[in-house]
C-alpha cells in the first residue's frame, strides 16, 4: 500500500470515475492498437518479473505468518514460470478475435431506416477475486482486448503481488494507446472497499466474482450493479445401467482426480444400482487406487468397503479435493432428481451405451455443460476451443459456461435515417 | 381473491415449484403441440370476453372509489376490442419463428468430443407489473412459446381483471399439451408475495419487472434472482448545429407528442446554440402549437417564451407528458456529457446533416438504441421487426433494446464422446 500507484481506500468512487472515463477512450481503439498494446504489457511482465517475484515473498511470508494452508499457499506463490505464463496469456489474447464492431444482423425498414446491431464493449467490469495473483494480469488482458476498462480488487493475501503487477502494467500502458487509468487496482485489504463496487451502478457495468462459493454468494446477494455468476460446481457423475465399465471408469477417475480442486471436477457419482451389482468390485479398486474417499448413505455402504456416512451436507457440497459423494438410484429419474436438487448448472455427466436415456439427460438436465460418455472436464475456455476465459457462468443470462471475449460485450442498435417518424 | 383459480398468498413458494415442474415438460414441448395451445388460448379469451369485462367493472369501480387519476384508469380499462387485440397477439406470437432447439455453433474437438450449443428456455420467469391487464396474456404468451413457464404478479388494481384472463387461460390450457401449472398468478394484493419472488433463485431463473420506475428500482435493488431490466426511458433528442430544420422539427414532434406515456417517448431536446439562434422562432411556433410545456435554465428562458424553470431533477425525469426539458450547448461534446450523465441508455437521436458528427455520436453515447436523423419512437419490438416484445432492456447483460423472443432463452452446450478424458 506504499508503492507510487497505490490507491487510497476512500477514493473506489474516483478510481471507477477513471475506468468510466478511459473506457470511452478505449472503447473506440482499432484491435491493432490493442494487441500492440497488449505485446508491450507481455513483455514488461517478463522484463519486471524480479520485482514481482520480490513482492510475492512478502505475501508469502505474511500468509506463513497467518498460517495458511499448503493449497492456498500453492494458489499465492509465483516463479519466474508462472509469471512468463502470464505474458503468454496476453500474447494468446492478442491473437484472438476482437468482438468489437462485429455487425452482429443489419436490415433496412419499409420506411427505409437502416437498422445495424454492432457489438459494443460492456463498459466497466468490476473483478472480485481471491489469492491467486494470475487473475490479476489474466483479467485485464481480457478486458482491454474487449475494450473495457476493468476495476480488480484482488484478495488481501497477495496485495503486494498484484500490486506490483499492476504497476509494472501501468508503466507499459503509458507507452500506448490504451489509457493506464483503463485499469484500476484497488489497493486495501478494506472488505468496505470490495462493499462500494457492489452498489456503485453509476460507474461499474458488471460485477464478476471469481473465487469460492462464499465470495460469490456475497457479491450475488448484495450487488445491485448487475453479476455474472462463475464457477461453484458440484458436477455430477451419472453411471447408467447400461453404462460400458471402461468407460464409466475413466471417465469418473479422470474428473474426479485429474485436478480435484477445480470446479469442472467430479464432486458426487450417481450409479444405477444394476450396474453397481455387475461391478462394485472393479469401481472399490478404483476408488482405492486413486486414494478416493467415499461419502454415501447406507445403500452405498453395503456396496463399498470404507464409506464415510454422508449427509444431506455431502449431497451440496463442492470438496475440491479427493473425497467423493455416492448416491445409488434405481432410475434415471431419480438421477435426474437429485442433480436437479444438489447440482449448481456447471457440469454434469451420463455414462450410458443407451442413446434413447443419453438423449433424454442431455434434454432435460439443466447445466451449461452436458456430457455423453466423456468427463466433466471439458467444460474450460481453452479445451473447448475458447481461446482464454474470464470464468465460467453457472447463471443462465448473458453468457453460459465458459465465457470468453464476446462475453465481455453488449450490443447497440444504431438506426439510421433521413427524417423517420413514427 | 375468491374465484376458483385464486391461490392464496402463502402459497408463492408452491406456484414457483409448480411452475418449475411445469417447466420440464413444457421445455421439449414441439413447435406445433407449442402454438396450438396458444391457439387454444387465443380462442377462449375471445369467447369468454364478457366475462373478463365483468371483471374489470370491479376493478374500474374500486380505481373511481380510491380516485385514480385518467391516465391511470384508461390502462387498466378493458373493451371487447382490447380483449380481441390480447388474441390477436396471441396468434401473432403463435406465427413466429420457434427459437427453442436451434443449433446456435457446433464443433467437434481434435479427440473426437463433439460440441452442440443449443437454445434452450430460460426455465421460469417472474414477471412483476402494474395497472394494465394486456401484460397478463402478452407476457404468458411469449414466455410460452419460448418453453418457458411463468409466474405473474400484477398491480392489485387489475386483480380482478387478471384473475378473469387467467381463469379463461386455464380452462384452455387443459385442452393442450401445455400444463396449465407453466402459467402462476399470483392472486393477491398483498406487497410481500412480491418480496418472496425477488429471492426465490431456487425456483426462479429472472425477474422482469415492468412498470414505472420506483417498481424497477425495487425490484433492482432487492432482487437476489437475476433481472432484466426495462424501461425506464429518458430520451434525448440532440438537434445539432447542422440539422436540417424541418427534419429536427418533425422529428422532435413526433418523439415528443405521439405517445407521450411512453418510454421510447422523447423527454429532453439538447439544442446546439448556432441552431436556436437560426430557429428559434419556428421551433417556439411548434412547441406552442403542440401544447407543449417546456422546462429549461436561463439560457432556455432568453431564447424562449414560457419557459418553465428547469431543476436538476428536470433533467432526470421521465416526464411521460407533453413537458419537455431543453437544455442548450455549444458543443457535440456538451451535448454527450449531459445524455452520459441524465440518459437512461434506452435511445437517444442526433439531428444533423453532418456525417462525422452523427458517426461520433453513434460510436460513443451509451445506449440501446441510437438514432440519426429519426425518432426514439422506433425503440419497439414491433416497429423494428422483432414480433411481439416482453419490454425493453436498458440493461447491458443478455439483452439490450426490445426483447422478443431469443431474450427468454439461454444456451446448453451438449458434449457427445465415446469416453473422452482430459
Amino acid at each position: 500500500m506504499t508503492t507510487a500507484s497505490a490507491v487510497k481506500t476512500n477514493s473506489v468512487e474516483e478510481q471507477a470515475k477513471k475506468a468510466r472515463k478511459a473506457a470511452k477512450t478505449l472503447s473506440i481503439l482499432t484491435t491493432k492498437e490493442k494487441n500492440e498494446a497488449l505485446h508491450t504489457v507481455a513483455d514488461a511482465l517478463e522484463a519486471g518479473y524480479e520485482s514481482i517475484l520480490s513482492a510475492n515473498l512478502t505475501d508469502l511470508k505474511n500468509g506463513e505468518d497467518k498460517g495458511f494452508g499448503a493449497a492456498f499457499m500453492d494458489r499465492l506463490s509465483l516463479t519466474k514460470e508462472r509469471i512468463f505464463d502470464f505474458a503468454a496469456g496476453l500474447r494468446q489474447v492478442a491473437g484472438l478475435p476482437d468482438p468489437i464492431g462485429d455487425v452482429m444482423s443489419g436490415w433496412t425498414l419499409d420506411n427505409g431506416l437502416k437498422v445495424e446491431e454492432v457489438r459494443v464493449p460492456l463498459g466497466v467490469i468490476g473483478m472480485i477475486y481471491e489469492a491467486r495473483p494470475n487473475v490479476t494480469a489474466d483479467a485485464a488482458g481480457l478486458a482491454l482486448k474487449s475494450g473495457n476498462a476493468i476495476v480488480l480488487k484482488g484478495g488481501s493475501s497477495a496485495l503486494n503481488s498484484n500490486q506490483a503487477i499492476i504497476e509494472i502494467m501501468h508503466h507499459a500502458l503509458e507507452k500506448t494507446k490504451i489509457p493506464k487509468d483503463a485499469v484500476q487496482f484497488i489497493a486495501t485489504a478494506d472488505r468496505e472497499a470490495t462493499k462500494q463496487l457492489f452498489t456503485m451502478k453509476e460507474h461499474i457495468d458488471v460485477l464478476i466474482p471469481r473465487g469460492g462459493a462464499s465470495l460469490i454468494k456475497a457479491v450475488v446477494e448484495n450487488a445491485t450493479v448487475p453479476v455474472l455468476e462463475t464457477g461453484v460446481g458440484n458436477c455430477h457423475i451419472y453411471v447408467d445401467k447400461e453404462a460400458d465399465a471402461e468407460k464409466a471408469i475413466n471417465i469418473l477417475i479422470n474428473a474426479k482426480t485429474d485436478r480435484p480442486a477445480v470446479c469442472n471436477a467430479a464432486e458426487t457419482l450417481i450409479i444405477h444400482e444394476e450396474w453397481l451389482n455387475k461391478h462394485k468390485n472393479l469401481l472399490a479398486d478404483c476408488l482405492k487406487k486413486h486414494g478416493i474417499t467415499v461419502h454415501g448413505d447406507e445403500s452405498a455402504a453395503a456396496a463399498l468397503p470404507d464409506v464415510v456416512p454422508a449427509g444431506e451436507s455431502d449431497w451440496a457440497n463442492e470438496y475440491l479435493s479427493l473425497d467423493l459423494a455416492v448416491k445409488i438410484v434405481a432410475s434415471l429419474e431419480q438421477a435426474m432428481e437429485h442433480i436437479d436438487r444438489y447440482g449448481t448448472k456447471h457440469s454434469e455427466s451420463i455414462i450410458t451405451e443407451n442413446r434413447e436415456t443419453a438423449k433424454k439427460f442431455m434434454q432435460l438436465a439443466d447445466a451449461a455443460a452436458l456430457y455423453h460418455n466423456a468427463s466433466t472436464r471439458f467444460t474450460d475456455g481453452g479445451a473447448l476451443g475458447f481461446g482464454a476465459e474470464i470464468g465460467i457462468s453457472t447463471q443462465k443470462l448473458h453468457a453460459r459456461g465458459p465465457m470468453g471475449l464476446p462475453a465481455l460485450t453488449t450490443r447497440k442498435y444504431l438506426m439510421s435515417g433521413d427524417g423517420q417518424t413514427r
